[in-house]
């Protein structure tokens, strides 16, 4: 399939290598290439610059935006959920009309500092917001409740024995993102409900940070064990 | 232990059975005596009205918000959240000053239908209005993220392997609460840290009830997997 990832940090990273990996033809979509290109300092939660990782992962193209979505079936959200409207507003609404948009972001508030609040949240989503913003957009959420490399491998913990949530309002596009979670090694998708359901996985944040805390390892899951 | 249990509904009536039956001798709190033991309709919920649950728990005591709390060592905060400051109110702070209050109440707003919304979340937790209202209380947030038989029996599912998590600025409180969970058969207690933990904890309803919606049973629960 051919996939765009918006997004160059560490999420964007992890999705892009795991989906090349898969053999999908992966770009991932910035704001300004060149820009992203001369990045030699690792991001403020010390992932590596884009430039240095994608040496990594030559199949990876980068590309703008709207170019990497124009191309695309099928679209990421890596971006930080503070961004994530002004992202797909500038890939264009005729570069995303009747795609699938995997949206992993989460509404994270860091102006009081740690832990972050949620600046939306209960009565309304992130999910939410952009999927009405871009009604041309089937928006699914997932991923958005463990860490990046647990998202693309849940193997490297407990043989994938957790679980993972989808939340939208089209069941094609959560049967392609389940598909897609499957391949990755995801083996309990459960399907919430709506869209709206979205409240519930993004306000798994705050209890997440605490575990992470106390566990001292962003190394763990959410198994619905019933 | 002489362990109050504020509050006559359906998680009320789990906890003070289950302590009773563990030989605590428990004394159920309720503003009015006369008028709960007056009752012969389920509740909203369709659980058994006090009465009739009492006559199988004879060991079970009933009496005011004061009495009860005068006479206890430990306190269980079994009321709706909406009412709970209004209750530890009405038991008279001179009856709280000390004890450890096991807080298992949500702050659910069901003024909007259903699924309810939290009328407090994310920068400040009802777990955290209690302590800070009653700095008398050693408040311990527990038990709030798992349906009623589950919080008593853990073992009616997988044999008791999820997570349950405690919130509580005192030290030795959390220790004393772990142990009572710990009678009840929970086997990982996972201590979050300072009461301000319990925002997380008490935001995990929304998606507790969507899983709730998708599973169409209350028996499942989370595990934290690492």
């Amino acid at each position: 399939m051919k996939i765009a990832v918006l997004g160059t940090g560490m999420v964007g990273q992890a999705l892009a290598g795991r989906l090349a990996g898969l053999g999908h033809e992966v770009t991932v979509g910035t704001r300004d290439v060149a820009a992203t290109m001369a990045r030699t300092e690792p991001d403020s939660m010390g992932n590596s610059p884009y430039p240095s990782w994608v040496q990594a992962h030559p199949a990876v193209k980068l590309a703008t935006f709207a170019q990497a979505t124009a191309a695309a079936e099928l679209i990421v959200n890596a971006t930080s959920g503070d961004v994530s409207l002004a992202v797909l507003e500038a890939a264009g609404r005729e570069n995303l009309a009747g795609k699938v948009l995997l949206d992993i972001a989460n509404p994270l508030d860091f102006s009081r500092g740690f832990p972050p609040s949620l600046f939306v949240k209960d009565t309304d989503s992130l999910g939410e917001q952009i999927q009405a913003a871009f009604p041309e957009l089937k928006v699914v959420k997932s991923l958005n409740t463990m860490n990046a490399f647990l998202m693309v491998d849940p193997t490297q913990l407990a043989g994938g024995e957790h679980s993972v949530f989808v939340s939208g309002d089209d069941a094609e596009a959560k049967k392609t993102v389940t598909a897609l979670l499957e391949s990755f090694g995801h083996t309990d998708v459960i399907d919430l409900g709506d869209i709206s359901t979205a409240r519930g996985t993004e306000m798994l944040l705050p209890v997440w940070l605490r575990v992470y805390g106390a566990l001292d390892t962003p190394m763990f899951q959410f198994k619905i064990v019933r």
